[in-house]
């Protein structure tokens, strides 16, 4: 199968009308070009194939919650399950509701709440945070081109009204041990991190190989703890939109309100999506059209 | 691999105390014997192993709601998912809350609401309802053993406060029509289906095979609907416990409080285990104990 | 001060233009004259003062729920606060939230879960409850005309599904006895009383008597349950504008969708304003406007 | 009547065991002596009762939220009610379920939210916030005296996550405007004013005289606001026993887990009462059986 022509005829067949919208929270992604459209996709024996805006950076926002739990997750192992849970929420990413009701402990690590928990495990950990994430995001594929959006960083480090109540609402229940400001501005760079579709396919590959990077060879987390990545991812990486994307697409991914979706088939291969205007649940319109036609094209799905 | 022998080893690893509890909420299933324990797995081209007490029937309970839930989604198509959703819920099975907030429309149909409104959806459709499942239940492995326990059915109807209120909940939101009684009858005698892990295995192979029974080389639902139902069971088969299942046993699966577990590998292979004793979450103890250590030994699962 | 006038003043004052809508949920409310308007005063010893149409009967629909609660606490004494609280619930008269976190009690006996108890306690002692509460209604100023419209109660008994819902919701938690139907049955009747604004003065006017009727001389309740009841009907009294009508009005008061509302000076006296048409918090618009001036005018409140 | 004898015999005759607890969140309010019993009453035309330690000063708490709340209502008259509500909430002082879904207007001025938006309202107005309110607080009766615990408003400041976690998550809905530190410097030391009960009964007595000190002869607020004052003590004063105190005591009032119970009867008295040990609603155990006693006696309350 020629993949890369079946990558271009599967962006043919979308239909003709988005009618997703574009993130305008702050104004940086709000700038962002409709219609752009890119997709990368890599095999565990790094075979790769593209389309469209494929090398251009997008800011992943969301995504990167699952490489900041992987760090999380390598230095406290299953500790760091007392803190964050690995359920889905059944409500919006930002609500505090359950969070009072579970006193604290967010339902998973890629709820606001979640990914904030799970960066102040890592502010215990890390001498120079954002440097550290840098070196770890360099590590995943070898590639040290990738940087945070400073811009994109400072416009959510001036939105950060509600997850500033999240951490505060976390640290009455205990749940909570570094300062404030520090979480946030760790946070806030975690989201600004900016790659193309084929660098983060490459960087999430290890996720569709127990763990091990194909294309370094070395070994992120073990099996195990890559199984429960991609459960998490499986059943809370898409908002409330996880039983949809199971469905149409069947793999474990996550998506990001700059217009990127990453998807992993276990041993097999991992794809990347950008289209900016997202569906009304937040994730990308064209991204989720696409991953279905693309998982149906080659028949492969994990159910 | 000796599978047989696998599942006896795998059962004698099973942790020496049980720290489950039988359900108790009727007398029917709060007699069962604690320390009944079947496991039988079939694979798609028919191969079958067991261990322990794999033949005796037992209360299959809400496992049952997969099986309503095929017969709904064949008449009603993708008609079926105005009326009820397909997200994990977040709450537990039987809360009104969520309703309220949805106008009425259940997150998914493995919770009590949603399992309702599948059986009024039925009965729009069934001239005969408990026979026409009965009948749809024998011809999924060609067992026309299979029946009700009438005793559970009762005692379920005489435990129905709490779904006759979801019921009437729903109805003044527009979204039930058939009368209550009728719907309860029908749900009671559903949930009261008995069957051995051998009989559930069989049952719910073609779950496994892309929607045809390789038994009786029936078709059931289409492939692509056999997707939908895996995905719907992965992120909703558990009650609140699907994020654990996932990771532990990384399998599509649907729990009962009789102490029953289906689990399968699409493409592969159908697995039920019983055992009453139910963790505080209502799934089996030695169930998902079981499972977890069968996946791990088996090097399946599908992340 | 000639009251009579000042009541044709006040009325001459009230806005041009009524911004409330009449109750359309079930045909009998849809139907009523919007125009409608009457007042009717009467003081402790007996003075009494009116304009409008104020002897034409009305359907006083959540005015009764203070009828019923009346001969509950009679029955109960402090035993029937087991059931039913006496707290505001700041939510919809209808939700069932709270009533899942607490447990099947519903916070008031104002909103319909707590009129729902309230009517359930009173089938334990009624041998025929509609009967009996004519009886008890009649008795309260000697009135023998008063009389439910059967046809606004049928009406009301086909909308019942979430009333119904309600009550199998709090059976399940034990604080429910009676059959369904039998609860619904007498309940659709209550709210079906009709009244003029004259009658009900003078039925609620041993609420601002210590409990007992001036008219009739008959002590109802005792004096220290005349100020429970009065509490909670300062409270709870309003729906969800409570704190609106304790600083507009001042006193204690019970509204109905049929657009009626009493309120009463402990000491002084008890007015009843009529007007269908409702604010978006179900209250009348004139009826709030009304008695908003007459209070500032007569310079009585109990703040 | 001799009400300084009534005030000693309703001393003795309070249940022998005092079944509440200490507030213990902070250890200036734990070390409070719980045997501290004081009563202080004053009337429209000044005189004056009183019993036990009723010149000893204690933390007033959440009684203070009533002066803060007249210093805005002075300063914002009817717009202040766009950015607070004057409904009972149903929900514990501190919580913020309801405050999502109001979209960050906190149902009343009582709870800590409401309180929050108050301050931020009020640092708006006020040049030099914390003598601003004292110079307020020493005009009510002409008492200079009155002071802020320094020690408790430093505790309160270290006790701040889920007030912080308030202020963001109003901020997010716009609702805030000034910096949260400053917010809650002001706020803590609202919380932390000392007084007798002497003190607050002479300073809360204008709102028992339509406005007017008795004792200073200035208007503090007009007749109509402080009915609006005294329906929003009613309403929603005693936390979450607000129906319990109309009932019981039948006084419009404000409690403080400091221990004290400030209660009026418009145009008649002001009376406080001090016993630092809470039910388990968080208000003084000895302070409503005291005042239940009182209007029993006295035979007035405004139902």
């Amino acid at each position: 199968m020629n993949v890369n022509h079946l990558l271009s005829v599967l962006h043919a067949n979308l239909p003709a009308e988005n009618s997703g919208r574009v993130a305008d929270y702050i104004p940086e992604l709000a700038c962002v070009d409709p219609h752009k459209f890119g997709v990368h996709a890599i095999t565990v024996d790094q075979h790769e194939y593209s389309f469209g805006d494929s090398e251009e950076g997008f800011s992943i926002q969301s995504i990167a919650k699952v490489l900041s739990l992987t760090m999380a997750y390598q230095r406290e192992n299953q500790e760091l399950w007392k803190r964050v849970g690995v359920e889905p929420s059944g409500t919006p990413f930002n609500s505090l509701i359950q969070l009072e009701a579970d006193a604290g402990i967010p339902r998973n690590p890629m709820i606001n709440a979640g990914a904030l928990v799970v960066c102040d495990v890592l502010l215990n950990y890390l001498a120079h945070p954002q440097q550290d994430l840098l070196a770890f995001v360099h590590s995943l594929s070898g590639d040290f081109t990738i940087g945070f959006n400073e811009t994109v960083a400072a416009s959510e480090r001036a939105n950060s009204d509600r997850n500033r109540a999240l951490i505060e609402f976390m640290r009455s229940f205990g749940n909570i041990h570094n300062p404030t400001d520090r979480i946030l501005d760790f946070y806030c760079s975690l989201c600004a991190l900016e790659m193309s579709c084929a660098q983060l396919s490459r960087n999430f590959l290890f996720l569709a190989n127990k763990g091990i990077s194909p294309i370094t060879g070395r070994a992120i987390v073990s099996s195990s703890m890559t199984k429960r990545l991609n459960a998490i991812m499986q059943l809370c990486g898409l908002y409330d939109e996880a039983g949809e994307f199971a469905f149409r697409v069947g793999l474990p991914g996550k998506s990001g309100v700059g217009g990127g979706i990453v998807a992993l088939l276990p041993g097999d291969y991992c794809i990347t999506v950008w289209s900016p205007p997202l569906n009304h649940k937040g994730n990308s319109f064209y991204g989720m059209a696409f991953l279905e036609q693309f998982t149906s094209e080659v028949g492969d799905s994990i159910f």
